[in-house]
């Protein structure tokens, strides 16, 4: 396995949840999850990785909290938490950066489309608590006293 | 260095960008530069990272064009390019689901504040094309032909 740094001490949320979502294998096996897989099977082929890896990949995100196990008849799926289902803004910023930036123009992607009409979701826009539109040079972090 | 497996001939937009972006440590070095970091030794005392990992991280920045090199004296800085500044959405939300979901009740940590009113950012929304909000559930992918 992959050693990985734990950031779980520090006081930045962005931190943390780097730390709580794992790697990025466990961030592409919830968007997997959100895309419709729960069986091992299907996050296996979806994602095209080794046995050992997902195996270790899914008790983590289990562990964490981001996906429960249910039983469906002899066997388990795997199903987003709430606090699994939370992450779909994470999954959707990632995506709609990737859209713009990583690929070249006419190259065939996959789209995240709204059912209802089939047209994709708007830009997510950064707002403050009066509703302002804001970039990053609008705002700044505090840190904890 | 860590092994990363590569997902950039994938054609989903969201493993373009763990592509692009490359492990925790950039998007914490991306993090930081929307701080205020932009010197090799501001990233480093930020982070409490070794020269190594953070010279190797910065130099894939800056050839996936996330970061640019700018000369300042005899050294250079490193700043966001617009590309780079376009991954504020994925902070902010990583930001806000780990305020949601990795402190304890009344435990400290950095917060995000709008600079004009001191007031955090309202939480994001996922929208359709017409505006109304949608959750996971609501959308789906479509895949390349």
């Amino acid at each position: 396995m992959v050693k990985r740094t734990r950031f779980d001490e520090e006081s930045c949320p962005v931190a943390r949840s780097v730390d709580a979502v794992g790697d990025w294998w466990s961030l592409l096996i919830v968007r997997d999850a959100f895309d419709g897989s729960r069986r091992f099977g299907e996050f296996q082929r979806g994602l095209g990785v080794a046995k050992n890896i997902l195996s270790t990949r899914l008790r983590a995100l289990v562990d964490a909290g981001i996906l429960e196990q249910v039983p469906v008849g002899a066997r388990h799926e795997y199903v987003l938490t709430p606090k699994g289902e939370a992450l779909f803004p994470v999954i959707v910023a990632l995506r709609q950066w990737g859209e713009a930036y990583a690929f070249d123009p006419g190259e065939s992607r996959s789209e995240l489309l709204d059912r209802r009409d089939q047209q994709p979701l708007r830009p997510l826009e950064i707002r403050a608590a009066d509703g302002r539109l804001v970039t990053a040079a609008d705002t700044e972090v505090r840190k904890p006293a």
